[in-house]
């Protein structure tokens, strides 16, 4: 058995600083053990008390008749490390700290830190400064967090990981309240050890687990992560995230809480869209999509059906979920035909969607008969069930009759709850039913189901085998020729220039590259050379010799450099513009492919894709991005205009990735901005470049 | 004393088809209003019954013994009408009909309802198809929904207009639910008499409601909404609105629903944009934000100070207000010293934001002292402060300690809930607290107070004296240069050109415009000149002839159409290229200003404006839409740039703006597109456009 099984399932667990008070934090994880039957042996440690509730309390851990599971150290942050190595050194599997006072402070908190990570050895240690642990399944609680008051759990098949402890308690609450059941909670806060990626790949395996949902404030181990990610992808299990440090405010607040250092929040959007994990955009989300993805239903396709006794809420969930581009068709003739034959009276709307029977509430026959039809309509993916006010008084009788048509079909079947009543909610959800308070709510719940069977783990893919030799690699920043020099022998086309640093060498170099070029100044100090007036456009060799003399005055005036040399460029006036550039923190190295132009800033029209751990993308995964910027209708014959070459600009971001990938971590910066994809058959050129080597 | 009035505050009420049996839908309204102590008459009507819970009963209205002020008409859709007429010759100041069956179902439903209408005659109508009306100051209740049962009603300044009953009902029940008081609920549904706007117009003037929250599937009289809207401003009273129908499904499902055509969404966008309307992104936010508005507190700027005793719900709070442009700011000095002194202890984090108080919870006097201090403070406009899990058993001392300091300042304070509580939620609200359950609530409830004391009731702008004489007008679909004749009559100014028919004379044109040119066709069928190969830009003199002999041939190919004539145009090389466009529907005429460009489509960066009653747009509002497209920094001097000749803008759209008004219903289509802004003091030019006229 791992120290990670033994964490969820210890058969001893010793309670160093346990107190006698079960109303104090340091008397309730004794308390809790016993209040919720745990079998296991209870072996509290305190010298200062002779036993607690009828159990022997020892004096200190060496004086333990056994050696525990699980070490549960209540102590604070100045004494913990000690009970930590005492509880290495019997051979303990596992130990939760809970003290706070460490990195979340400060230097002298990441020096505890480590202390208190040396004092483990060999030892698995949760924490510090984590609320612990609960595996709901088996009834054993680990933790002294008031939040597990209560005397019943939610017991089902979603297991929580929360970077936080008091989120893991509202979780809790709020999830025992909803009728959504969990298999185990765990709060991993400062994760000197133990850390998110363990538990995701711990519950991938757990039987009683279906579903994770993550409350993450960082991921410290990107690599490991989407290991552990794919992994339970793999083994069939979603998992939803809700990622706080969203907002610059949000981040610096959660750096301070877990003294943690975030990457940027589009890095995680990309980390997240790359191993399948469905993104919570609202913290109820967090709930909200996995206590739908736990009934196991597929969603198929994008049309819903809506049941309803109450037009108005008919509406709004029907309007939500169109906001999402879900389809509310109306039944077919044959679905319309059936929902007719269960009901007579002339106000029934039953041709339309939302389909409003008046009635349903009050008669489970007819909504029994009205669920029938729709689940075996073949005009529907999905079914959301409005429970309105002739619910409230008997929402038995309305989850009855919806849960007694669960096994006719493995459509989704969702319930929005129009007035406030949490009880019908709770009945439907535990009867396998997920009901939601809002209508963006059940929205959110069925993208989710729908992120869920659109993703399917990435197959394996081929490595490039390109290998550039780079014996004779520059340093510090390039100038725009040699950072196209070294694009280009990684497979990046260029445009076609030449050096020049006078009148008469432009206006040769000029009509050598055709009726029109572009005049640059030349220069690795001068990244943004347009701000400075370096950069003309669509000039004629005759005019190209003058042109350049003004443009050193004017560099000169606003940058105070005097440039010496000047690229005179083929002008390429047709194509696309776009940018493909690099982006590295700490959650890796993404490419970023955007559209371009001086509005592109402002429009911000971008997407990036992380880099493996070894290799650049594949031309599958260069497409992707090309197709999800919002401009691509422009690369693809938008309004009559030419296909540009698409699978030329694939090859440019394999090409650009592979060079990212091989350089490493010696590129400090890498932009290639504009590059212009020409129509079909006519390649990209890459116009302009800036390169940074460490 | 107004009909609307009487029909908020009857002194007798006839319930026409009322029944004995309180458990059925038609003797509810009776049962409500003796349940709720109504101190008028009730006058129940129905032939077949004697007396109603010791209410004498009558067989007709014509045997009623005196005039009743408001009749609740239950009978349904075939026999309403008779009623209503009685109601009307009796001299009723209004009636209330609830049956269902009129326009919502189709053209049957349509004559119904017009017959109704001619049978109140100049007696009032509240619906048809409504659940009715509750005055929760008076508690007056006549309305028959189930979602009255509850003993107490809610009691507060918030006032609530619905279009749907079943939402009211919801709405109702939530607001109980959550401690949120109301002072009057109106369903108006159909609105063949009473509208949304005449219950603004009389909210506005009632002395119990201080903020007016409304349920939209349309609105039908676009200027009488504004009208009332701005009367509700001008009250200092804030009108919230969530409307249905943003999406196709939602407007076809609310549709179908109420039987109303409604206008598009950004439409809708415009139009409380211009009336001050603050908009509910979802249906929580309808009560969400009155909530924070009723407490009249005022948020003059944007820097919230975040209480928490939980690390966790601060970072979840602070990452959405972040993610809304909230500023959390770290407390100045001088407040930090103030929360110091109040705490000892190593751990809370006092000199930060989120501020960690961790015993606050549990400490009354600590939680007064934070609060005062951070309410004190000039680092902060707002305060909100988390309940964690240690307010769960004591909400009272929590609310009572907030409660006290509320006078010492009017700046904003809330409450996030972070377990599930919604009894601390409702006592927080209650006392004056408004509690929300999630993160991103609180934060639209801030943004809603931001929204209110941002907008100002527009001033009497003077009309612009414009006036163009327009004896010659034609009609029909105008080709380019006619329509630019058009807008330059109305002080657009648009490019130089000439009209040509042949290469030689395109040559000449030319050499007049410049050493560059655009040479397009000109015809009034085809508007999307460039899809057919029917523009080319930056043509010089020599080579324009040749050229407009391949365009001639190339549009030919693509359109079947032989153009004879063409336009050689000045060429507009530098500029910001914009799209200034009308745009028509029920709600009114709005004007269009939007990036222009081939992307303008895919990016959707526009604004749109409505036109007032008469006349066109001012100068300031003109400015206002400029200023808020994304690509606004473009005309502003953006990474060194020229700045953009903001004022000729301004003017053009201005210009624009009154010869749509001018033209009125004949304009049926106009834009310009492109629209070039050039560097300040060198004006705008029209350099293309499309006007059809009735």
């Amino acid at each position: 058995m791992s120290a990670l099984a033994k964490l969820f399932q210890p058969a001893s667990v010793a309670v160093i600083g346990a107190s006698a008070d079960p109303s104090k934090t340091a008397g309730r994880p004794v308390a809790y053990l016993r209040k919720h039957g745990y079998k296991g042996q209870i072996l509290p440690v305190n010298p200062k008390v002779s036993q607690i509730d009828g159990l022997p309390c020892y004096a200190d851990v060496k004086s333990l008749p056994c050696v525990p599971d699980v070490g549960i150290v209540l102590l604070g942050a100045e004494r913990a490390h000690l009970a930590v190595r005492e509880l290495a050194e019997k051979g303990c599997a596992a130990a939760i700290v809970l003290a706070s006072g460490y990195t979340e402070t400060g230097a002298e908190g990441d020096r505890r830190q480590q202390q208190l990570l040396q004092a483990a050895g060999a030892m698995r240690l949760l924490g510090p400064n984590t609320i612990g642990l609960v595996n709901l399944t088996a009834s054993i609680v680990l933790s002294p967090s008031g939040a597990l008051e209560m005397d019943h759990f939610p017991t089902g098949a979603i297991g929580v990981v929360s970077q936080s402890g008091g989120i893991l308690g509202a979780l809790l609450s709020r999830a025992a309240a909803r009728g959504i059941g969990l298999s185990a909670l765990v709060s991993t806060s400062n994760e000197v050890d133990l850390e998110l990626s363990d538990f995701i790949s711990h519950l991938a395996d757990d039987p009683a687990t279906k579903v994770i949902s993550l409350y993450i404030e960082t991921v410290r181990h990107p690599q490991k992560f989407r290991a552990a990610c794919l992994k339970a992808a793999a083994a069939g299990k979603p998992v939803v995230a809700f990622k706080v440090g969203r907002s610059e405010a949000g981040a610096r607040a959660a750096v301070s809480h877990t003294g943690a250092m975030a990457g940027s929040d589009r890095m995680y959007d990309a980390l997240f869209d790359q191993t399948g994990v469905i993104r919570a955009q609202s913290f109820s989300d967090l709930l909200d999509i996995p206590a739908a993805l736990v009934t196991g239903r597929k969603l198929r396709g994008q049309r819903v059906a809506i049941l309803t006794s109450t037009g108005g809420a008919g509406t709004l969930v029907s309007d939500s979920l169109g906001m999402a581009n879900f389809a509310t068709p109306a039944p077919n003739s044959s679905t319309a035909d059936a929902l007719r034959a269960l009901q007579t009276g002339d106000h029934a709307a039953l041709d339309r969607n939302p389909i409003d029977v008046t009635l349903a509430g009050l008669q489970p026959e007819l909504l029994r008969g009205a669920i029938k039809a729709l689940l075996a309509s073949p005009s529907y993916d999905a079914l959301v069930v409005i429970a309105g006010s002739s619910s409230l008084a008997m929402p038995e009788l309305m989850a009855g009759a919806i849960q007694d048509c669960l096994p006719l079909s493995d459509k989704p079947v969702l319930a929005f709850v129009s007035p406030h009543a949490p009880h019908v909610a709770a009945v439907l959800t535990q009867r396998g039913v997920p009901a939601f308070a809002s209508p963006e709510s059940c929205t959110a719940a069925l993208q989710g189901l729908w992120r869920a069977s659109q993703w399917h783990v990435p197959k394996n893919r081929e490595q490039a085998g390109m290998a550039v030799v780079l014996t004779d690699l520059p340093s510090g920043s390039l100038n725009e020729t040699q950072a196209k020099a070294l694009f280009t022998r990684f497979g990046v086309p260029c445009t076609r220039e030449r050096i020049v640093s006078n009148a008469s060498e432009a206006e040769t170099a000029a009509r050598e590259l055709g009726d029109r070029v572009v005049l640059k100044i030349l220069s690795a100090d001068i990244t943004h050379k347009s701000d400075v007036g370096g950069v003309a456009l669509n000039i004629t060799p005759e005019r190209v010799g003058e042109r350049l003399q003004k443009m050193q005055q004017e560099v000169l005036a606003k940058s105070g450099v005097l440039s010496a040399q000047f690229l005179v460029q083929e002008m390429v006036g047709e194509g696309v513009e776009l940018i493909l550039g690099l982006r590295r923190d700490v959650l890796g190295t993404a490419i970023l492919l955007g559209m371009g132009g001086v509005s592109a800033e402002l429009l911000q029209d971008t997407v990036l894709r992380l880099l493996p751990e070894h290799g650049g993308l594949s031309h599958d995964e260069a497409l992707t991005m090309a197709r999800s910027l919002k401009i691509w209708p422009l690369l693809n014959g938008y309004r009559g205009r030419p296909k540009a070459d698409v699978e030329a600009l694939a090859q440019t971001i394999v090409a650009f990735s592979q060079m990212a990938a091989q350089l490493g971590e010696r590129v400090l910066e890498a932009e290639i901005n504009p590059v212009f994809v020409l129509p079909q058959g006519q390649g990209v050129r890459a116009a302009d470049g800036v390169l940074v080597l460490a």
